[in-house]
């Protein structure tokens, strides 16, 4: 059962290239996070546009320049070698997918993890919520707004979002549940109707899967981490890499302990 | 009443050099914010010091280099001439305090707004709780402890902590209204014991003055923004413009809406 396999196995598992697919339930009940990796001179730039957007991008921990270690939340992993898969981009385009970036990586490179709402879903599965896309075996769905981040030297864009549908009263305790973790997005930031931010159709999300919303639910909007691939596609870079959407890393922290 | 002017009304007597005084209880209810300046080439590590010590270094802004308008928190303020007493350091010596920093201005400079406690004992009070400081007209006591900060760059150093004595009942209230607001500090980092966090002797504060500690009552350490100013200290930039002790940035967003 790769739900209970512990962070560290994991990690090694990716390191040894035995584990390349997504981490979707994987070690539950530790945090995951979305990597961004990006040259020294865009990093404060990029750490101030996230500290200017904390909803789509809480960040968890950023490596000192060339150091592929996350000493806080994951001491003695490399982020180099230890998710399953990566995405690398050349001027914002996607030049190639691997399980490996030691060969891409340089002195000045300081890499940024980013919260996923991985988290709170564990903690919404706790108190008896449903998580739809986890019923139907789909990704999250995931759609743009109009919502505008706001830009940080070149990072700039709209704030993506991930939806979940639920019933009023389930909503309300969704609410209360995900304020207690900021550090993972958070407070939803909106309920109701789609067209009020700027998505035209429900139905057809632009990452991720369709789900199905009962008659009785409302869709209910999470700032989303893809939010810093849009600022990456705004910003491009000459060299940027990713984690590959939905191979996160796995941190050794407990998500109990990012809650407040 | 210096408690009912507006933010609005007390930078511009700021600007008119007719309020030079400290901020304490002026502007009931909006928030206060300390104030760091500094050149951009020190700012990546700078904000990566505060992210990695969100309790003692709480950003709520960061404007655009050579910008002086923090414009989330107090859209057309100008932090060169809004706040009541500045000072100036050199190579990390304290050479001039003034009421005006236009003088020192440039081009590459970043200014930081950290959270300050002011905003949380607003809500204890509302609370009911003591606030032996403000009943004794004094300033909060502070204490340098022997907890690291995370370092980052050129930047490190020990926290610093306040403290306000509580009976155990008010303690364990103030440390749920306090978790509310994580951008002013948020919970305490210690209760009880001083030399745990290695404060020698607890009438003796290293800033501030000492207040009177009731006999069932206990000290509650709260981590304090003057953390940054040891920070400062060690890494001795070429330039940095803080406030003055309690001569405080006076913003447009209401305690409020901080508290989550």
């Amino acid at each position: 059962m790769k739900s209970s396999f512990t962070p560290v196995q994991i990690r090694e598992l990716c390191r040894l290239g035995q584990f390349t697919s997504s981490t979707a339930g994987v070690a539950a009940g530790f945090v995951q996070a979305n990597l961004v990796v990006l040259p020294q001179s865009l990093a404060f730039d990029f750490l101030l546009f996230c500290q200017r957007n904390p909803k789509p991008c809480p960040v968890l921990e950023v490596t000192d320049p060339g150091s592929p270690e996350p000493r806080s939340i994951a001491p003695g992993a490399d982020l180099r070698t230890d998710l399953p898969r990566y995405q690398v981009f050349s001027n914002g385009k996607l030049v190639e997918e691997t399980t490996d970036i030691r060969q891409f990586w340089r002195d000045d490179l300081v890499a940024f993890l980013i919260g996923c709402s991985f988290t709170f879903e564990t903690a919404m599965l706790k108190a008896g919520l449903p998580v739809r896309h986890i019923e139907e075996g789909k990704n999250v769905p995931m759609y743009r707004t109009n919502i505008p981040c706001l830009p940080a030297g070149c990072f700039s864009g709209e704030m993506v979002v991930s939806m979940r549908p639920l019933s009023p009263p389930a909503a309300i305790q969704a609410v209360q549940i995900t304020s207690r973790y900021s550090k993972t997005h958070g407070t939803p930031i909106h309920l109701g109707d789609p067209a009020a931010i700027g998505i035209q159709n429900i139905d057809c999300p632009d990452f991720g899967d369709a789900v199905t919303i009962g008659e009785q639910e409302i869709p209910v909007f999470w700032a989303c981490g893809v939010t810093t691939q849009i600022a990456l596609f705004h910003a491009k870079p000459e060299l940027a890499i990713t984690h590959a959407p939905g191979h996160m890393f796995v941190a050794d922290l407990k998500d109990e302990l990012l809650a407040v």
